[in-house]
């Protein structure tokens, strides 16, 4: 076999078929496999039109078609299946050789595996790719770890096939081993939190507000042309108007409200307690998710006593409708600076170069959480790299001390009323924690002294003291 | 040398040391064993009137001076220490003996170890301590994993060693393999929301009431009178209560306001995700820990404007007062039910047959949310085993009712007010969603079926459903 490919595919999957049909697409000659090589025979003979593959039977075959330096993009499920996978072609490949992970990789595999190939001189590059199948073909948003030397080769070819916004590509190399995948992983927990915080502010709408679905559906639209705009405000009214068409009620209503909280969202936030980042959005959106199929509980609380429902008068529910839109725009803004957050911490802690408005940046286009702000956050980081927080850029800044007093009548409203709010209440209580000139962290502090000498900092001196509670009045220690 | 010890205790820090003089006050003959030697004549100079003490040098000299069945309790640092000293006596017992882990080890890998020792006959039991240096010593209270025929031989002895309450003691065995050092790390979460809700509570009669923190204390001490009357409620009294000897301020100011929240708090988080059991008031008070510590974002969000103050009078701060006692024990009430839920979901989950009943009845004493509560939730599950909420029971219903309005009010407060509840709010929003008919997840599932295809639920008939959402109008597929 000639060596003529420019990448190859293994693994086609609808992402990965749908990735080798986007190569082929620009131009690529793509070098396509897959474990039974009917899927491989399929893809040629449905798509073959769309470019040239070459079908590869074997993985001896399929690396024999590959270009050198060789470039193979592995496309398996996560886990066990990828380090098969990896194993076969590890024993086929030559120094120099790259592997692509383009799957839902844990960062933490992605760091062992870049490191065992290391020792045998293959670049081992975990790739984040997200926009789902769609976005596979026609343009999903790649988030790139590994070393440079490969970003130097993979990059043009993932730019050309990534999605692009203004002519931009939403693609870029994020940093070293398992850097991709953990903001990929962190993209997915961000994206937790956007959905739990429009679930709440329809919620209101329709509890408190009065509003039907397909009015909210109009609410949503409104705030799609706004500072909300996103992908996911445009969906979300997308499905509040839609109609079942079985028994003719709002869509929403024949929904079952139990909704599924596996994988990235719950990485998101075990790793961010590891990091000591704090993502409490991301955390309550997850933990709302495991609470909503928590069915036995669920039916342990039900008619258990609530808040005080008041209805609200036309003119009312439309001074409430603002201020909603406040309180999920602030909320958002909070959710969108912890993950930041956690991805700048996750640097520090991994020696992780990461370009903070890059990542803005690459997520304007085929990704679920793609939203106008994400141009002001690029904004943002690129006129301050070292930025701590979005709130210390003037424009929003601004916006959330606009939306102090709408953003608090929200929260206490839901609370009075029995909405359950924990994103929105978990954004709230994470601004008021940081902003706090002294926390009651410091009686937890000397709680832990009391019952396990844990020790204690001062305020007015270095060091580490104890005070000993049998008999507080005898000095304290000093360390 | 003849085997005439009861018991071993090998890892002669400030924990194994006051285990082993436990043992030995009880009349146990201990056989004492640490890495360096040094420690264990120590222990043998200077507590060796206490009882039998058989101080042994070396591993073999250790098991050589245990009756069998062999019960060496090993009380090293968790992780990679407790695997060396495993290895180092594994060699040396016969099948039946048994190795107790008294350490804070993750119940994964108790659960690992007891698998491993399993295949050559030897007992494993990860035996959860809790209390401290003090507890250690005078009585801790004891949560026991580990096979039935090994809590028939070592149940009496730690019975005998732990606190007691009412005569009853406060150790009993919770299930097989890693189920003790799971419910220990559960007592842990349940400290961590416990200390963080207190901590609201004080911050609020602070910054709203304004009251001083000796006025505080006073409240504690009466609070400790009744419902919420706890080691932690009168230990908080305490804390406030003590004036710096340095500055004549009060203690609680003079402390930095950063606390750590590393370990067990972390991994009931950690673990609870990835059981879909939603533990949010333990979640908050995890990352309020890692929020107080962030600096550099504490310091970038400093000075944001905030809620509007207002000061309250004498009455008002009186009643004030009152609806923070009920906020207080209503989420109280909640973060205890998440960790014994959260129980409850892992027995099924691994198979342990857990008594929830005496999990309360053990946490009565010897550890530190030791509360007179307990009593009430010992009796609800008495009354009922397979209880899945505190809240189907009449009593707990009963005040939880009672603290609506108050709770409420309390939270709604705070949020106007700019004081952080990250806690309290949690707690409400938990209650809020599990009482709630209907939750916005039908939305989030609609969202998730539109962007990934993930297929929802309907609630008028079984199967799993997709829209086509290019299309919305064909008719649903149904799989």
């Amino acid at each position: 076999m000639i060596p003529s490919a420019h990448i190859g595919v293994s693994g086609l999957g609808v992402m990965g078929r749908n990735l080798a049909r986007n190569f082929a697409r620009h131009g690529y000659t793509v070098a396509v496999h897959n474990r039974s090589a009917s899927r491989t025979r399929l893809l040629v003979e449905e798509f073959g039109a769309e470019g040239t593959f070459v079908a590869a039977e074997t993985a001896e075959d399929f690396v024999a078609a590959l270009e050198r330096p060789r470039r193979l993009v592995v496309m398996v499920q996560a886990g066990a299946a990828t380090d098969a996978v990896i194993a076969e072609f590890a024993g086929l490949l030559e120094p120099g050789d790259m592997i692509i992970d383009g799957g839902n990789a844990h960062f933490a595999d992605t760091r062992r595996r870049e490191s065992a190939l290391r020792a045998h001189g293959v670049h081992f590059v975990g790739a984040g790719i997200s926009g789902g199948e769609e976005g596979a073909l026609d343009g999903p948003s790649i988030m790139v770890g590994g070393p440079d030397e490969s970003y130097a080769v993979l990059g043009p070819m993932f730019e050309t096939v990534s999605a692009k916004v203004d002519g931009e590509p939403c693609a870029a190399h994020i940093g070293t081993d398992g850097a991709g995948h953990f903001v990929k992983m962190v993209h997915n927990g961000i994206e937790y939190a956007d959905m739990q915080l429009i679930a709440e502010a329809y919620d209101l709408l329709r509890q408190v507000a009065g509003y039907t679905p397909a009015e909210i559906a109009d609410v949503f639209r409104g705030w799609n042309q706004g500072r909300l705009g996103s992908y996911l405000t445009e969906i979300t009214a997308e499905v509040l108007a839609h109609t079942d068409a079985t028994t003719g009620e709002p869509f929403v209503d024949v929904v079952a409200d139990a909704a599924g909280q596996k994988g990235t969202g719950r990485w998101t936030v075990q790793t961010a307690l590891d990091l000591a980042a704090p993502v409490t959005a991301i955390a309550q959106a997850t933990f709302a998710r495991a609470a909503s199929g928590q069915s036995e509980l669920r039916a342990a609380y039900r008619g258990l006593p609530g808040g005080t429902p008041v209805p609200l008068s036309r003119t009312e529910a439309a001074r409430f409708t603002s201020q909603v839109e406040h309180a999920l725009y602030a909320s958002k803004v909070i959710a969108y600076d912890q993950g930041w957050k956690m991805i700048q911490d996750a640097g520090a802690e991994y020696g992780w170069k990461i370009d903070l408005a890059a990542v803005a940046g690459i997520w304007r286009g085929g990704c679920i959480i793609r939203a106008a702000f994400l141009d002001r956050i690029r904004a943002a980081y690129t006129a301050d790299p070292g930025l701590v927080s979005l709130l210390g850029e003037e424009g929003f800044a601004r916006e959330i001390g606009d939306a102090q007093v709408p953003w608090r009548e929200i929260v206490a409203s839901a609370a009075r009323r029995g909405i359950p709010v924990p994103a929105f209440s978990a954004a709230l209580a994470h601004y008021d924690t940081l902003r706090a000139d002294r926390l009651p962290a410091a009686l937890l502090q000397g709680q832990r002294d009391y019952f396990g000498a844990h020790t204690y900092r001062r305020t007015d001196r270095p060091g580490s003291f104890h005070t000993h509670w049998a008999d507080p009045n005898r000095p304290e220690t000093a360390n």
